[in-house]
């Protein structure tokens, strides 16, 4: 057994870890945001990481996959507003030349970095390379790295829990993320970046960070698209000598899902989240394909933006899914309340009204058992507002 | 070889063919559309259709499936407001009843109903019924037969083509269809019916209707939702005598193909329609997933509202989709202007301002080139507005 105990703040909780942000004017209007950060370790750490589905996968990620298998790093560098993305070798080539700029400061194993915003743009190094005399190296600023990440987002993610073992000793997990817009299940459209103290073996880093991944980002849906960028890494310096399996896994899944639901609720635009629980479907893999269409219908993340109780549209996508189903089988719960079934395909003004005030709510759940099987997947979705399409179709000016 | 002529309005032109639409007080202010609507032949005919793919099929779908194979019909009825899907067996005994009272005043032989609107809400036979005594039954009023079907579509569609053969004989191919949201690429959210006086082989319809589908709806992309009640419908009555394969087959591409782009600049809140070709893919199939991802995608879309050149998020939904794919081979174009290759990953700003220019253009096309091999695919989608998200927040209400 073991106590888990949620800290304030974020990276600055993990002993051994430094990080900081800075703004070297690529945020023209930051607001006291950055553009440019780090997290750096006294130790080399080992560090396992995913990265998006996209084909095109950005410079930073195509840097990382040239390290040997099993290095350690004590470095990662983070910029927002370029996503160093479709930039071609060139687009490797500057990074090499960024961290030779950065030895000039500060030693480094195997630095990483890792980028977001606009594609096709060539990074600028002279303004990236003019935060190495700003950083302060042996800062504990995890408010401001977390900042400096954002782009689209309305508010900073970070987390932090400490977990307790029975033997009396403890490990810290943190983490910081981004991400606001083209959030698919497949990856959701994100960087994440998780430290640890805990004396996690490789092995496990690996096995337990697909299964929070699994859990969390890859269940979260705003837009339906994938970027070119999307990462998670975590990072373990193991200088707490503490670990115990399920209490990491336990605490590692809990980050992950909470960052992801933060995401959500940043969604562009966003200001419903919407859990999609489908149920009693023939399989598991039937489960998911109906839950993740229901996420990213257009047509839903309408309805619930306009807050209308029009299963209609639920049930059609359902349908649309290419999913076994039987409309005389089929039910749909809005929370505990009954909204379809076979006897009740209409409802009368009382239904109406209590399914509107369902609706009401900033989040919620939609039941839909298909009445089949034993398949169930849930995926968490978010309404589609004027606000999306303004802020993406001025993004990039 | 043959001659092709556009007529104009639309089934009023083709012998033997009769139509009307009145109101009935579903649409409530109806600016003179009316909301239930006929389609008849003196002679019965020959019936081909399609039918969505969604697994929910509408109860006039379920009701058209019930008669046997090569059956004939005179009469269709339709009408909007109300989709009569998700509405069980009732549903279905509510178009039988319907007919029993239509029978009092039209003979009718194995007669067809064809419904678009809300979805999970049985019919209002009182209503709909009381359209047979209003209803002209010699009447050839296809301009009012248009209006009838028309949902969140602002403009009606209609079109006649007549085809002279070098024999001297002529046959017409009429059409309407309604359709403005939910168009998808496997089959499009919308109601058309086609009829034609051609003397065409019962297997000729089915097969170029087929091909026609594949070429025109099955190409267009609103909002990448598949309704339940999606149908296309040929209808012939042989009455001209003339035929020849492949005249009729370039008239019924033409015609499904005008209309279908009618649909899309009909799009719910469109401006812009813009053609994404895909070639250079390792297959057709591959192709085609990638040009309808471009379609399809919120990030293509709200940067084509904002005239945004922004090539990064067509090189990332290309990406995304799962296809083979190499950003050192890929070319995008738009129209006729290079936008992206290797050796030209970043616009100046005078070709940032040509690309602008482009996009400001109310239809253009979209060419990438994936440089791998020989499958071509293009489809068509839409711009996504603040009006789209308006008009679908707002649509039940």
């Amino acid at each position: 057994m073991f106590n888990l105990f949620s800290l304030k703040g974020g990276l600055n909780n993990v002993e051994g870890f430094f990080c900081d942000g800075v703004n070297v004017g690529m945020k023209v209007n930051d607001n006291g945001d950055g553009d440019v950060a780090f997290i750096r370790s006294d130790v080399p750490c080992d560090i396992t990481a995913r990265f998006t589905s996209n084909k095109f996968q950005a410079a930073p990620i195509k840097h990382y996959k040239k390290y040997p298998k099993n290095f350690k790093t004590n470095f990662i560098l983070m910029n927002a507003k370029n996503a160093n993305a479709m930039t071609g070798e060139k687009g490797i080539e500057d990074i090499d030349s960024i961290f030779k700029e950065l030895k000039k400061h500060h030693n480094l194993e195997n630095p990483i970095m890792s980028s977001t915003g606009v594609i096709g743009y060539r990074l600028n190094q002279e303004k990236i390379t003019s935060a190495f005399s700003k950083f302060d190296y042996s800062a504990k600023n995890s408010d401001k790295t977390a900042r400096s990440i954002m782009t689209t987002d309305r508010f900073k993610k970070e987390l932090c829990f400490k977990i307790e073992l029975d033997d009396g000793s403890s490990f810290t997990i943190a983490a910081i993320c981004k991400g606001a817009g083209m959030i698919n299940p497949a990856m959701a459209t994100m960087l994440c970046f998780i430290t640890t103290n805990a004396d996690i073996p490789k092995a496990d880093m690996e096995e337990l960070l697909n299964e929070a991944t699994e859990g969390s980002f890859n269940r979260i849906s705003v837009d339906g698209d994938t970027s070119t960028n999307d990462t998670i890494m975590l990072l373990a310096n193991k200088v707490s000598g503490a670990y115990n399996k399920e209490a990491f896994r336990e605490a590692l899944n809990k980050i992950t899902f909470e960052l992801a639901m933060m995401i959500l609720k940043d969604g562009e635009g966003a200001n419903k989240l919407v859990a999609f629980e489908v149920n009693g479907a023939v399989s598991e893999e039937e489960a998911r394909k109906a839950s993740i269409a229901l996420s990213n219908s257009l047509l839903v993340k309408t309805a619930l933006f306009g807050e209308d109780p029009n299963w209609g549209r639920i049930a059609s996508t359902i349908g649309a899914s290419g999913v076994e189903c039987d409309d005389t089988k089929l039910t749909i719960h809005y929370d505990n309340l009954l909204i379809y079934s076979n006897e009740q395909r209409e409802l009368d003004q009382e239904q109406e009204e209590k399914a509107y005030k369902v609706m009401k709510n900033s989040s919620f759940k939609v039941t839909c058992n298909l009445g089949l099987g034993d398949g169930s997947y849930t995926s968490y979705g978010c309404d589609l507002s004027y606000d999306y399409v303004k802020i993406n179709a001025e993004y990039r000016t």
